[in-house]
């Protein structure tokens, strides 16, 4: 198909087309003619996966390519692509070192060892963790951390869940790509069910006072 | 305390302290000389609350503004306080109207039925669950749906708890920035947890292969 008829069918325009393909995104089209080129379904699926990191996952162009880049290697083996796709798409937040993130990394690491969750060292989560867990201490809401055995127990059961799907619907070409959507569109289903969920759980607690 | 201390204890930088007062996220201090201010623990603690809101939660200078207005507002309920904390720390998503969303939508509207929760008409979070949902199909995982109900047992689990948390460890008065800060980090620490329960999951089902 031309560039304009790929544009209707994903809703992506033309010019941003061009720019993924500049940015390394996109491969381009068979050159048809000196300055026109052919897209096939390839291309659909690949807008539609940037699209979805890009809109929904809130990744930047960077990331998106660094993604992209490793799921496209065909010398890396799939537990490589999975690490540097898992490492791309955890948030890395900004914080000094100081006492409290060193405590908070005590806690995850007590945490991983109670819930016997088998780990990698240097796994980026485990610091976005520390961060958060420290960021929540700061704001003088350390005594949250009685709660967290809940959200290890919801985080265990979703994870389980997400891999089964994998495991029943998934392609083993297909692996990468969806670990990667997955998690983040994962991210953004359970942050909105949460909300829904907090709406009415406070219903619950405080009737229609609140 | 002068500004360099409060500096020194918020690990933020002079010329940034400046900055979110020019920007009307932090009270000024207390004139004690023409050119010399006084701060308290009350600005301590307004910093300590930004900080996590941008560097965690990611949220734009200017949605921190909103909330912050939002919590200093003494005429304002706090139902309302609540709402427009709840709106402003929802991501919104950019897309296009077309038959996806609306099917998502309707989805979105079932899933609320078959649960039984309590909604309110226009909340951001279904739009938000709404969008992630039609990009999921978009992207050919549209089975994703069957796993729907295992987040919703999650969420729900995990909005119980914090809900739980709030009615035994929060003051009135710190209710608003407990709900706003709770919801944020919350995020951070579920999407963590989710990771770090992946790689667990992953284990146990594929065994050391992956």
């Amino acid at each position: 198909m031309r560039i304009g008829e790929l544009s209707r069918r994903t809703g992506v325009s033309v010019p941003t087309i061009k720019f993924y393909v500049r940015e390394g995104l996109l491969p381009a089209g068979e050159l048809t003619s000196p300055n026109q080129a052919s897209y096939g379904e390839t291309h659909v699926q690949r807008l539609r996966l940037i699209r979805a990191l890009l809109d929904v996952g809130g990744l930047s162009v960077a990331s998106i390519r660094d993604v992209i880049v490793a799921i496209d290697d065909p010398e890396r083996p799939v537990h490589k692509v999975l690490g540097t796709a898992a490492n791309r798409i955890v948030p890395r937040y900004n914080r000094e070192q100081d006492a409290g993130i060193e405590e908070a990394r005590k806690s995850v690491a007590e945490l991983i060892a109670a819930r016997g969750w088998t780990a990698y060292p240097d796994n980026p989560a485990g610091e976005a963790l520390a961060t958060a867990l420290a960021a929540l201490e700061d704001v003088g809401h350390g005594g949250f951390a009685e709660v967290l055995d809940t959200y290890a127990d919801a985080a265990e059961r979703v994870a389980r869940a997400d891999l089964e799907y994998v495991a029943h619907h998934v392609a083993r070409e297909e692996l990468v790509e969806s670990v990667v959507v997955g998690t983040v569109l994962g991210d953004a289903i359970f942050a909105a069910m949460r909300r829904l969920a907090h709406v009415d759980a406070s219903h619950r607690a405080f009737g229609r006072a609140t």
